[in-house]
């Protein structure tokens, strides 16, 4: 239903705000039985769920991926009943996290209703996802909602049609219940709008969820979603997915279907986004890039690649090869994620079946330098036109983006071809160093023996304070290449085995801003948040990045604690 | 060796230009036998070869690379012998059509006994091109020689390495021994530079060799090139490719290495040129094509797609199934070309083995609005920049692609994304309109026995008189689309055949422009013209074209007649 109080018939932003709210409220007391209010939320708000939902409700809503598709397709278990515990689960979540733009109850048990009955009429499940419930990003169009992408100005715009990566799970068997909160200008690593104010982790409510996938990010890490759809151009999937403890792909670009989401910056090729999942389980996210590659979405996107999904082995004996960044060399990572990546390079040394070497950062600055040139070529005008439509306030990490940004540019064509010039040579750059990283070099100049995967941090900390996430460089350094990165859960944040002062002298003024957060807040102000770790590879090298988490989660369990 | 007499050191453009034309000469000169001054051009030079070349010299340059390849690979004929005779043929090319920068002896000769000793101490050949003769476009930078893109002002700037694709050749066994003129801006369908003048037709002088690869096609046209490379961004591989009644193809970008070429837009990925082959044979392009992509050459330029060779059959018995694009529905073809194309359906239809279809052209008016408004988006300032350092004048194609184009924009960074969306929903929607034309749709929306390959002209008619060369809109189209095309030689004009008036009132006046031209011409003044015709595949279906050209060739004898 489109909303009709909008900017564009004379409301103002804050009345557009709450009607969405209400709105949003609206749907969260659809939900039956209804959920109590939570008037003093908890720090960790993880608990939560054992007080208010039925042993059945949790049982199927920490269940994973990959065994629900077995039970629903097995009839085991019916999609109206595990839809109804999702439902459940994600409207406590929006009391804890804020998380959720909207909820739908109908459409969802409209759908679970049919599945069912397909199950029972055919014997076959409809498709390789049947009965799988489906969390998705807000500014990914629903055919008939809202399509406001995070701009008050916006509400009101309503999706013509689903988008194409909606069409194609559905085909698969999806059912979609949830809607969840994104930032203003979907340029934040955190969740924070005009619209629905702050989307906080689940885990620790001082912390952000991360962004702009944050609804999703918080949702998932409540187990309120097993599988959610998110998108990235600078850390939008992995942020979320890492400080929510659950895993989180952003594939190479042109791999996934794009079609019909709302965004600014439409039209820019310089540095494209890309979609994907996260899940509470790697076979979750395999699952879903594999289901939309297996339907060819290249066939009704010319934009994508026709690559099919590789299933070949590709290590074939042989020994994986990781590369360790510890430190990009411009924001050092506070001690929980050093002990992290720590505990995980001792195990894989350990276990004898990876080679691990250390990755020297590669002008980990200019990357930075040159991105931050390239997200918003027209100065900024299409976010400026977006909010000032309003004349709703920036958000904080808005004004950081794009108004504190020095690198940021209004260019003209030519500034603009000379920084995709400088991009180009960039990236030739780092792909010459991983080429260096050869063994041996074959009769053809096949560079042999060279790393698979690079682990790095996926940010400076573990789930930043609200207003912190300031630098991107971990996560957006693999967008500027456009190499998939796959985020997965280590540890988390310990006040015992992260108390120990550390002596360190910043080496300039972001990692100043990074490393006095830790010495004002220290490891009991970021108390139990999930700690991750990505896996980087090389461009379409996306199989290989899931493949090798594959091989790593069989030497060493990970992760290293439980969340829920 | 850099050229001194240059811009930047004080020199006139035209004493550039004579420079330059000084150096060719010599190169010429240092061909040894020496070949005469050809001082009253024929207007069909093609007997020229039989009247100055040896016998030995005729049946090597007349030879196709396939049958070359096998030779030299088991020393039946020395890469030493093969090389002096197409050096030779390449001379005469020059004075013939004007169609060569320089000739390379030397270099040439050294490489060619290198390769005979390969092959004499290995008893094998060093790579699957051992001692092919390959003729270069100018602008595919070759280590410590001249890189101009045929601006004036650019002469004096020398390539620090080879061009990424000249080093797989060379590994391959390639021999360089020729470079070739393109004209200003490298943006007509004509070859006519300030340095070198123009390039003509060696089949008639009076007609252009088409461009910007011109100077390939007059060389391949004349037998001085067996295998040639070209680059194509409007339809800069197939005019030359189909003037000159030699194949050629344009794959689809990011399939071949582009890295060290030289030329204006670089950094502009609104509309990306390829790099692609010319050949006397098609078995030349695909060797070509598929050499380059088993090398992996996405491993050192990480722009490219790691797609490797499809050797599947893409058929697998069941018809091929092409459809036929008589009129773009903005300019009407000449008489010859619609000619041909009559007679390939013809025979095709009586072949029973081809289904033959009609395309309707989907808005190609559109398609070039869209395209033009891409080229130079910064309103030919690159170009003006490199024109006006040298004061050299424009060239007419110059001024009618730039300043005679009103659909050129210099666009802000906000209009260009606007023409980029544009350019998007055109191709989702020629993308859909090919999706039409499936004969069922499959469970998961698989559109089966969809069209496989269009069968378009080439352009408005054979190979046009000088300065005619207007409406890319046969080959821009396919550009746009990023479709692979593959050009093929069909028939010539001829008196009898095409002789007679056709009645025909012209839809506009690009349209009356290319029909005057005719009804002022005729068959007479295109006499012994090739015509050529293209099979255009989806994005990305390069290989698929290539065996679908193979099919119909087994089914069609072609080309009807014989060109030398």
């Amino acid at each position: 239903m489109a909303a009709t109080v909008t900017t564009a018939s004379g409301a103002t932003w804050q009345e557009v705000a709450a009607d969405r709210q209400k709105h949003r409220d609206a749907t969260i007391a659809a939900i039956a039985p209804p959920l109590p209010e939570i008037t003093d939320t908890p720090l960790n708000t993880i608990p939560l769920a054992k007080k208010y939902l039925t042993a059945e409700e949790i049982k199927i809503t920490e269940s994973y991926v990959e065994d629900l598709v077995v039970q629903l397709a097995n009839g085991a278990i019916s999609s109206t009943i595990v839809i109804k515990a999702f439902l459940r689960r994600a409207a406590l979540a929006q009391k804890a996290t804020n998380c959720i733009t909207e909820l739908l109850p109908q459409r969802a048990l409209d759908r679970a209703a049919f599945l069912d009955k397909y199950l029972a009429d055919h014997k076959k499940p409809i498709g390789p996802l049947h009965g799988i419930p489906i969390s998705v990003k807000e500014h990914v169009g629903m055919k008939g909602l809202d399509l406001n992408a995070g701009f008050v100005a916006w509400v009101g715009t309503v999706a013509e049609e689903d988008a194409h990566i909606l069409q194609i799970l559905w085909r698969a068997g999806a059912v979609f219940y949830a809607r969840t909160t994104q930032p203003q200008s979907l340029m934040h690593l955190e969740t924070s709008s005009n619209l629905y104010g702050v989307t906080t982790n689940p885990f620790n409510s001082t912390l952000t969820s991360g962004g702009s996938s944050g609804g999703e990010g918080a949702l998932l890490g409540f187990r309120g979603s097993c599988l959610g759809i998110g998108t990235d151009i600078g850390g939008s999937i992995r942020s979320p997915a890492a400080n929510n403890g659950v895993y989180g792909m952003k594939p190479t670009s042109g791999r996934l279907p794009m079609g019909g989401m709302s965004a600014t910056m439409l039209g820019a090729e310089h540095i494209v986004p890309a979609v994907g999942p996260l899940s509470t389980s790697l076979k979750g996210c395999k699952l879903f890039i594999k289901t939309l590659i297996d339907n060819k979405p290249w066939s009704k996107e010319p934009s994508l690649l026709p690559f099919p999904w590789k299933s070949e082995d590709f290590f074939q004996g042989r020994k994986l090869k990781v590369a360790v960044l510890w430190d990009d060399g411009v924001v050092k990572p506070h001690p929980p994620v050093t002990r992290a990546l720590k505990q995980v390079v001792e195990k894989l040394k350990k276990s004898g079946n990876v080679d691990v070497v250390e990755w020297k950062p590669f002008q980990h600055d200019i990357a930075w330098e040159i991105i931050a040139s390239l997200y918003f070529c027209d100065g900024g005008g299409e976010e400026k036109a977006a909010t000032d439509a309003s004349s709703e306030p920036l958000r904080p990490l808005t004004r950081h983006i794009i108004h504190d940004n020095p690198h940021m540019e209004h260019h003209t064509i030519a500034s603009m071809w000379t920084a995709t010039k400088r991009r180009d040579k960039y990236r030739a750059d780092y792909n010459a160093v991983w080429n260096e990283t050869a063994t041996s070099v074959g009769p053809n100049g096949e560079f042999e023996g060279t790393v698979d995967v690079i682990l790095s941090p996926v940010g400076p900390s573990a789930a930043p304070k609200i207003d912190t996430a300031k630098w991107w460089g971990y996560t957006s350094q693999w967008n500027l290449l456009d190499y998939p990165a796959l985020i997965f859960p280590v540890d988390k944040v310990d006040v015992e085995k992260d108390g120990e002062k550390v002596k360190y002298e910043p080496r300039n003024e972001k990692d100043r801003y990074n490393w006095d957060l830790w010495e004002k807040f220290g490891a009991e102000g970021y108390k139990d948040a999930p700690i991750s770790l990505q896996f980087v590879g090389r461009r379409y090298e996306d199989e290989k990045v899931i493949q090798a988490l594959e091989i790593v989660k069989k030497e060493v369990a990970l992760p290293f604690v439980e969340y829920i």
